[in-house]
Parts: structure tokens; C-alpha cells; sequence
């Protein structure tokens, strides 16, 4: 696993540094965030993952605070899916799970039945927001099933398959993304603001979980 | 329990008088709002509960026709916020209860779960348009998993905790509220139309339910 | 049954011809459009249906390629509505099942409740997108109900029982009705463009599913 440090990649030995500023104490909790390629021909190596790259390229770009990538590939098999989630949550800790593919009605899209059946709460807004945003794209947007949740301490995302759609689904949600996870005990996550201002209430600069 | 008339507190003996006009009509009707303050702290004593008046501050400006208010607060339990509900509902007669709180993504955030397990339909055009109106102040707007439902002749409202998010969240809907109760058989309610116009089509200026 | 053909009533034998370019292929897959009107009044007799004419009047207007039309009538039981959309998805083979009406808050209203137990997949963006359009018009549009999912090979969309209201919510989402349909392994649906443009990403000018 590779640490990704203002988006470029570095190897460090220990995290352990004593907190004396928002920068610092950020870096200090790295985030761990999984990405979960959903797509029967990646799985079966005869596409090329481009979604996954996608995302990691675009959190190498917004995020300033430190994180490290767990990426997976699965087939569109709703218990794949699941397993993929269940293991990035609860084993691997991570605080933000972002899955693309899988969204749409055909036979075999199950991302957003499987990211529910895992899940203990549901975020509704993320989909409607996601979807209002592509919809000035592309009336097929509706078509797009897209949803969020959280299981214990992970915010589980879904987003469309295609890249081009990644990074407009994700500009429109991820400046609510660092404070949610703040809500659900995860880092403090930053970003670099000239690319992307996160937003948190006056009253939370400091996420309740960690004081 | 005291009875509001509009806005300003009045004591009256009887409400039996003779129906002559739609004022007089919706006066004669007092309609029973439940008030569930959801949160920990105020449940304990330890906060002030700021939502629930916001909350009853609100209707004392909008609404023209007879209300009783009938508050509740209760921790962020799912059994204590459905008992509320259910016993507000069934045992009190409301036609209308609306939360303050709980709505988040944090563990303890399970209002919309515990509205979503007592009511027989689900109104997602509520959540949607609340949610849409508060991401024109806070770009975390989408964190809010607010809802609303029917259970039997009641609608079940969700509003956020803070109190400035609670008035813009009900300038949004409520238009469209004494219509919605009018539709599940309760009583015909106006408000003040210099502060806020409710929508009926031209087809049910009155009522189906009293007719 | 009758073959609408433009917005025609057109009889013909046999609907095996060569397929020489996008329109003749269109018109050699017929596609099969359920109209479900549910009322306790109009299937009583005691009410003339003017929510299916509406749907019907307007899917001429809009469709350029074949369909023939599946009316059905019923009342506001969920079981009769479930049993309606099933025959018309499972027997009757269509690829699109439009309703009208029972999608308010009242206590007979339970057509998104009947959609919901009989579909595989839901939609939620079309309902988002509908409720959105027609909050131009009134604000009780957040009282419908309105949703849509995917039964097998076929698009259900509950659209409200007033006919005006039934234009607007279609031109809202019409335009990624056929690319849905084609994501299901439907008929090659095409409009007239004039009156209403369908949209197809350029990768997927013809459908997956009958290449």
C-alpha cells in the first residue's frame, strides 16, 4: 500500500509527530480511502479499469491531508460488492469508500442494492445531487441509481462508471465529504482549497470524535 | 395544554360554534401539532432545546387557523423517537408532527429511521425539496437525511436540529402542508397569507375528508 | 390491440421486413407500452378515465417508431395494481408500463407502494426529476409520490392522475425513456424530434442487447 501525500506519492516511516497545527494534526491522521471498480470485463482483466484511476487521480488533486488508496476490482455480482465494502469498513478502516460502475438499470447494475444491503444508514442527498448535476450533462442522468450510506465508521459512495461523469459527480459532493466524516469519527480530511473548498459549520472546526 | 389563535395565546371554554364562513370553518377545526425535540442533551437537561420553540415560533406566524401545540422531547433513541410519533398520532390526534434533530450521519443520528419505521407511506418530495433549499446556504445540506410520512391521519415531518436551517426548511414546504392534511382527513388549516400562501388546487377549496 | 404507428391507427399483417437503416429497424420492433389508469372511480364506471387518453395522446404525438397500447383500468387496491403491471410486464411483454394516478399521500393512494413490491430495481431519479418540474407549476407538487423501477424486461413510471400534470412529468423524463429501454434489452424506441429529442450516449447508438 502506498501513502499519497498532497497527491504525490511518499514513502514515510512513522506518522507519530507531535499535533501543533490543523496542517499537522491532519497529516497526522491519514485517511484511508478504498475505491471499488465495479465492472464484470475489468474483473475479468479484459477491459482496462479507467473508473478507478479516475478517482484517484481526482483525489490526488483535491485532497491535501494525507490518505492511502485501497483499490479493488469486482465483478457485478451483488455479493462481491458487498464483500468488497464489508472488508474496506470494517478491516481496513477505511473512512471513505467510493465505488464506480454498477448504477445504471440494466440486468447486472447492483452497486446501489449492495452499497444498501451493507449500509445501516442511507444519505439520500448525495444521489439527488449527483444526479441534478449530471442532468445538466445529460437527460440519462435520471438513469443513474446512484446512492450513499454509511456502515460504522466508513462513508460509502456511489458514483457512475464513466470518468468523465467522476469528476462532476464528485466536484458537486466532496465539499460535504470531509465533515461527514468528521460526523462519523473518521480524520480530519483538508483540501487544497484553490481546487475545492470543503465546508464544515463554524461551530466544528475540530471534529467531536477526536477532542 | 394551550391553544394558539393566531399566534398569540388565547384560553377559550368551547369550540362548538356555528359554521358561517371559511375562517370561521377552519376555526372551529383546531388542528393538534406535535412538536418532537430530538436530541440527548436537551433530553437530559443538560441543553436548552432551542429546535422545538424555533419550531413553535414558526407556526405562531404563519399559521391563521386554531392550533394546540404538543411538545415532546426525547433522546436520540429510535424506540423513544417512535413512541413519541405513534403515541402523538394515534392516542393525541395530531395531524401534523414535525422533528427537530437526529437527522444526520452520525451513530446516534436515527430520526428519519425511526419516522420511516411508524409511517405506512413515505413522502420523499419533502427531504428532496428541504435538502435542495438549505444547499443554497451550506454545501452539506446533503448530509441531512431528513424525511417525512403518513401514519394514519398525521404527517410526520423531519427538520434539522439547528434552529436558522429549521424556518428556511418549513418556508420550503410548508405550502404545500395544509393541502397534504387536508388529504389525509384533517382539519382545514389557513395561514397568515402576507407571511406565507398554502396551495390548494381550485378543484378542493374544501376538504374531500369533512365534507 | 391496435398498432400505433406515428401517431396513427395503422392495421398490418405481418411485421417481418428487412432491416435496411435505423428507421425501418425501429419499426420492425414494436414496442409494447402498458397504460395503467388507477381509480376506484374510473374502474367503477362512475368516472370517465382521462388520465390514460392523456398518456396515449401524448406518446402519439412523441414516438416516431411502432407501438401498440395496453391499457388497463383499476382501483386503488395494491394487489390489483400489482397484478396489473405483472401481466403487462411477465404475459403481455411490454417494455415501458406507464400508471396514472394514486400517488398522493390519502389513504387509498398506493401505486408507488405497488411499484415498489413488484420491481427488481428502482429509479428514484425519475420521481427527483418529476417532482422537481412540476414544483414550477404548484408547490404541492412534493405530495406525488411518484417513482419509477424496473420489473424484468420492463420501465414502470408512476405518473400523477391530473392529465395536465401528466405532459409535463413526461416531457421531464421522456427524453431517457428509449435509452433505458434499450439498457433492458428493449425495442429500438425512436421520437419525433421536432416535438421531443430522446437521448443516447454516441457509444450506444444502437442497444447492447439485440446486436
Amino acid at each position: 500500500m502506498t501513502l499519497l501525500l498532497n497527491g504525490s506519492l511518499t514513502k514515510i516511516s512513522g506518522l507519530n509527530f507531535r499535533v501543533q497545527n490543523e496542517d499537522e494534526r491532519a497529516m497526522s491522521e491519514v485517511a484511508k480511502i478504498g475505491v471499488v471498480t465495479v465492472s464484470d470485463r475489468a474483473s475479468r482483466g479484459e477491459y482496462e479499469d479507467r473508473g478507478g484511476p479516475a478517482i484517484r487521480e481526482y483525489l490526488g488533486e483535491v485532497l491535501r491531508s494525507a490518505w492511502t488508496d485501497h483499490p479493488v476490482i469486482v465483478s457485478d455480482e451483488q455479493a462481491d460488492i458487498e464483500a468488497a465494502i464489508i472488508r474496506l469498513a470494517d478491516d481496513e478502516g477505511c473512512c471513505l469508500i467510493v465505488t464506480t460502475g454498477g448504477t445504471g438499470p440494466a440486468l447486472r447494475d447492483v452497486t446501489p442494492e449492495a452499497t444498501e444491503a451493507v449500509c445501516q444508514k442511507m444519505m439520500p442527498g448525495f444521489g439527488e445531487l449527483m444526479r441534478q448535476e449530471s442532468l445538466k450533462y445529460v437527460p440519462t442522468a435520471i438513469l443513474s441509481r446512484q446512492t450513499a450510506g454509511i456502515r460504522g465508521g466508513a462513508l460509502v459512495v456511489n458514483l457512475p462508471g464513466q470518468p468523465k461523469a467522476i469528476a462532476e459527480c464528485l466536484d458537486a459532493v466532496f465539499p460535504a465529504i470531509p465533515y461527514c466524516v468528521d460526523l462519523i469519527g473518521g480524520p480530519y480530511m483538508t483540501t487544497n482549497e484553490d481546487r475545492l473548498k470543503a465546508f464544515r459549520p463554524k461551530s466544528a472546526r475540530r471534529p467531536p470524535a477526536s477532542e
